[in-house]
């Protein structure tokens, strides 16, 4: 039995904790080790650094910022991920290198390549088995605002439209890996997990 | 009046602090600016980082290590080093890239060259007009407590083989570099003060 390696995608609310419980309960249930993480985070020194990141967002100088979710990323790793790889167990993860690429590259400052190589060099290469994109769309979200003639002020259009490159910067990354695959996260829990233990199945073989 | 980026490098005890308050007084009655600060720290991010790199050590993963260090710098020199010198101030830095490179190539985990890349990338590029590298001679330390006959633990002799390595890095990094004077820091302060003075007295043109 060998380990496996599954991550979760996608923008703030689009269900990742609720995917992550529900597949946890059925790969626990074919009685496979499932351990459950997520970055920034995942680890003591993780933490940390999490609260950093998060308590002083303004503050961070971008290169700074992008590598201390590298150094997360390495620690966590190489202390967590690796060793429950290495002893067959399921690892769930609620976030990984894909995020930091969408969405500091969405971000423009650093480009998606950079991040990118910075975040491979961490994790000395190590890939998801799998990457669950859940995907929502802002635009149909956007509409039923607009449809309600509520106006978006400066901020909260700002914010849409960093959100809409985020998606996009996604759906790119989605479409240019076999390791990916993206869900319609409007959907119901239930209806997004078969798809999702779907895929898992096939992978378990 | 344009700035000065002034570092002081070496071992542990060698007299680091000591000079730099020397310079600062000395700067200072010219009538200069000084920013006197130093590597891990010196913004409030970075005393954070600090805090992690340093009760943590021994739990850290190496790239996790060296990425935080990386962090640390990034931030300090964006927000701290570069506006003062812009200011035309001088700043007086107790350990930067060079300290990453020497003692972590020493550790002998990473390169030296892959460490000071990614300093490199943290700083985009900026290296100090000047680096003080403070050299204490390991050896004749060693070879006075060997003549007392006072045997070496295990721990003790890896720590000296471990700041031979330091030491050589440091004095390799020097020899290739013309921003470097290396100053024997087994003489008096104020001998060393002296001759730092007159290198940094030519700078100041």
């Amino acid at each position: 039995m060998s380990g496996l390696f599954i991550t979760l995608e996608g923008g703030d609310g689009v269900g990742k904790s609720t995917q992550a419980a529900l597949l946890e309960q059925w790969l626990s249930g074919l009685g496979r080790t499932v351990v459950r993480t997520r970055e920034p985070g995942g680890t003591e020194v993780g933490e940390q650094i999490r609260e950093i990141v998060l308590h002083h967002r303004g503050d961070i100088a971008p290169r700074a910022e992008a590598l201390l979710y590298a150094a997360d990323r390495a620690h966590h790793i190489a202390t967590k991920v690796r060793p429950a790889l290495e002893a067959g167990n399921v690892v769930i993860q609620d976030r990984y290198i894909d995020s930091s690429v969408a969405y500091q590259g969405a971000g423009r400052v650093l480009s998606g390549e950079t991040i990118r190589d910075l975040s491979m060099w961490a994790v000395e290469g190590l890939l998801p088995d799998l990457t669950v994109l859940l995907d929502l769309d802002e635009t149909k979200a956007r509409q039923r605002l607009d449809a309600a003639e509520k106006r978006f002020d400066r901020l909260e259009a700002e914010k849409a439209e960093f959100h809409a490159r985020v998606r996009a910067a996604y759906l790119e990354l989605a479409a240019s890996d076999d390791r990916f695959i993206v869900v319609d996260a409007a959907r119901a829990p239930d209806e997004i997990a078969a798809d999702i233990r779907a895929r898992v199945e096939a992978l378990l073989g």
